[in-house]
């Protein structure tokens, strides 16, 4: 294990959060709250600790290997949680540790689990702090530590790897410093274009740029006790969030190929005509649902259902309506999302559709085995041919998933919730959605859980975001035999 | 495809069938009930059909492949199914064909979800033949087929692999007709132990015979409406199940070797193993749960626990306690091994332990090697390798598992029933388990549903027994494009 590699990468990534600190201090600031005293002094910690970390001597810088990337970007996170969790703390914005470690969690996964109960009490600055720590953590804090000081050598592209969603790691272009800087451009460029578009339909500036923030990122804080809900009224603000969260989802080298005008790219992807057919086929069987079991109107449950599909599915988790209450058989397609997720490559969780594809595609070549048993054939997705390793490591990624799913079932069932509530809230962690169902949604929150199940949850939100595997080499003892 | 080699494989079915009918006839008559006019009438007409299909020219033995196998049994168990529901209308105990037709396929396939909403109203001779139907369904008709008449040359491997659970086709002997003879065996000898032991701890010979059926074919049907909980005051009683049900669950060329004293063998498996630490562990857990939060006695918690947890991990399905009300946490160890199910090569369904356990090889396999990127392993289980074939046909099991579970939870979730209603329908159907939870629990039964979730049900015990495979391939159309 390369020890001192895995130091200085931690110690930028304290230095990146010492930066993103910068903005609430800003804000708090601005609104004239006492909050900013917080920031300062994590930031000044955090740059302090950051930067003897990585001042530390880094060794030969080649000797990265898969593993220490891995274990760099799970070390990496669990600090960049610890810390960003002290300014809740520290302003009494939540008093416990615990609960802010949660919260922390929960916003630079991109989760939007909420321990709190009454949001629109906290001051602004800190409310800027948590729809920003899902902003960072969607395009990934440790790409924007090589976007920004490109110079780790080829040990970057392990980092980029263990960071980046997906069963197929590719580059935009052969510079891993590179392809970071494209990701980083969309991405600031989309998150302006929504702030505009908000600003202009009638928001304010504050409330355009967190909003902003949390839908590019899938994150799903809203800096509205009662969520997107508070603009029901505004039709265009809506939609303008349905069309940004919709685009989060997407893998983010196709919007790179459609900014290039490269569409004949943009329609060959499989994973993309996947995910917009599942959308539309949830959103209208909700439709259905919803007009037929509740009496509500066609149109007005068709602006519901696509709402609620798009923000579930992209694994966003904000709230047009308490879909908690929703039917039965809607709820179960929400569910059904939330285990699905987005596209590879985009700021989503969940197991994402490319592997649904290669799952499906698998399946049907055994099927197709037993009536030509002797007929050799090869999986190919857009085109090119998928190797037996990305099949086998998509099957292990679906076994780890479920397994910790389970784990995380039991943990939470043992507090005193419901079985929808258990299932959903590990659901809901470990695909970085946010809400779950009964008191766990969008009108509830995770407050009442136990420590126990807190602490896990948050250890579910971080696999999911890192898609297990550095957390799982984390905890894997054979990690630490074979030093 | 082969269609009259499966016409008379059909027609082979339909006479074991007939012979099958003899004993509730007998049962009627003996009971003296009306209904043995029921049972006479069936017995004919699939002696008459099966005589005529059996006679058809077979064509040349040799040519029947894996797929025709799978199809063969695929129609075998459907039409099985659809005359054996005859009884159940002609003699008016169940009045509509489909809820005939769901309690046969939840008979045969071993499930014992019942839509039955007074069981003991019944004629006898009318539950003495839903217990028989759990009986037959257990071993496999066909493996009984084979047993009497293993005269159909080298196509009868393919009859045995896709009628027989588990992840590795292994025949006890080289000959398949005398693998089935030895399975049967085994089978009808622990049967008549079983209905020794509950004779002599004062159960009436009807009781005995049917409850040993429904036992060692893990099936759950009793023809008692409470179920176990009719005997909960003799714990003789209660253990004698309690064991019987367990070795049900074991492979049964483990319990072949026991009887020919290679005790060796027994215990150098792996899914044994893991089997009976898994009911260790979720009796404890269960029974910790129980104490804790129920108030009841340790005792008392163990004595259920422990019923319950072999109960359902087998998929039997009995209970002595109506475990739908259970906390949570019990709630959740009970789906969760309604999913694992027991082991391959027993009467039981879910996945099979020795699926979990390659599964969960095969992610530690992952996991090591990302430490030792270069480090090539083969999987190995019970000391010999496992072929990657078998690795990669587990994975794609567990995929179409979860496609047809997540399938049957819309469909069911559609009727007005609850989230764990609807999770556990689709999850105890497809696991042959029998009940589910809430108002599908064990003092609840599938009546309320509707006749599309009673049909997909009953697909689902179908594709549970059968290893999905024979069903899937039977409505693949590409099956029935390439003749």
């Amino acid at each position: 294990m390369n020890f001192r590699l895995i130091y200085k990468v931690v110690g930028n990534v304290l230095l990146v959060e010492a930066g993103g600190l910068i903005l609430p201090l800003a804000a708090s600031l601005y609104f004239h709250e006492e909050t900013w005293h917080s920031f300062a002094l994590v930031a000044a910690l955090c740059a302090v600790l950051g930067f003897a970390l990585a001042r530390l001597p880094a060794g030969p810088k080649d000797m990265m290997q898969g593993r220490d990337g891995y274990m760099a970007v799970a070390v990496a996170w669990l600090g960049l949680s610890a810390f960003g969790a002290v300014p809740y703390v520290v302003s009494h914005a939540i008093p416990r540790y615990l609960d802010a470690f949660f919260e922390t969690v929960s916003g630079f996964t991109t989760t939007g689990a909420t321990i709190l109960t009454d949001i629109e009490s906290l001051p602004k600055g800190v409310l800027f702090w948590r729809a920003e720590t899902q902003w960072m953590g969607g395009m990934g804090v440790l790409v924007m530590f090589l976007a920004l000081m490109p110079k780790l050598g080829s040990g970057s592209v392990h980092l980029m790897r263990a960071e980046s969603p997906g069963p197929i790691k590719s580059k935009l272009v052969p510079k891993v410093g590179q392809t970071a800087k494209i990701l980083y451009a969309i991405y600031i460029s989309l998150t302006a274009a929504e702030i505009v578009a908000l600003r202009v339909a009638g928001l304010g500036w504050y409330e355009s740029v967190t909003h902003a923030f949390t839908t590019l990122a899938t994150g799903g804080f809203s800096v509205k006790g009662a969520s997107i809900a508070a603009y029901n009224g505004s039709p265009a603000i809506v939609w303008i969030i349905t069309v940004f969260t919709f685009l989060a989802g997407v893998n983010f080298s196709l919007i790179y190929a459609a900014f290039r005008g490269n569409w004949r790219q943009v329609w060959r992807s499989e994973e993309l005509r996947l995910y917009i057919a599942l959308i539309l086929c949830a959103a209208g069987l909700i439709c259905l649902d919803l007009t037929l079991h509740t009496g509500a109107r066609p149109a007005d449950s068709f602006t519901d259902a696509a709402f609620q599909v798009v923000t579930i599915i992209t694994t966003t988790g904000y709230a047009t309506r308490d879909f908690a209450l929703w039917p039965t058989f809607s709820r179960c397609i929400l569910v059904v999302l939330m285990f699905i997720g987005a596209c590879a490559g985009s700021t989503a969780g969940g197991v994402k559709v490319s592997r649904v594809l290669i799952h499906l595609k698998s399946l049907r070549r055994d099927l197709a085995r037993i009536i030509h048993p002797n007929h050799v054939s090869v999986l190919s997705m857009d085109g090119e041919t998928l190797s037996e390793r990305v099949v086998s490591s998509s099957h292990g990624f679906l076994v780890a998933y479920v397994v910790v799913l389970i784990a995380g079932v039991l943990v939470v069932s043992w507090d005193k919730v419901g079985f929808e509530e258990a299932v959903t809230a590990s659901m809901t962690c470990i695909g970085n959605v946010g809400p779950g169902m009964g008191l766990l949604g969008p009108s509830g929150n995770f407050s009442a859980l136990s420590g126990l199940s807190k602490f896990f949850l948050s250890l579910e939100m971080l696999m999911g975001r890192l898609e297990l595997l550095p957390l799982l080499v984390l905890f894997n003892p054979d990690t630490w035999r074979n030093r």
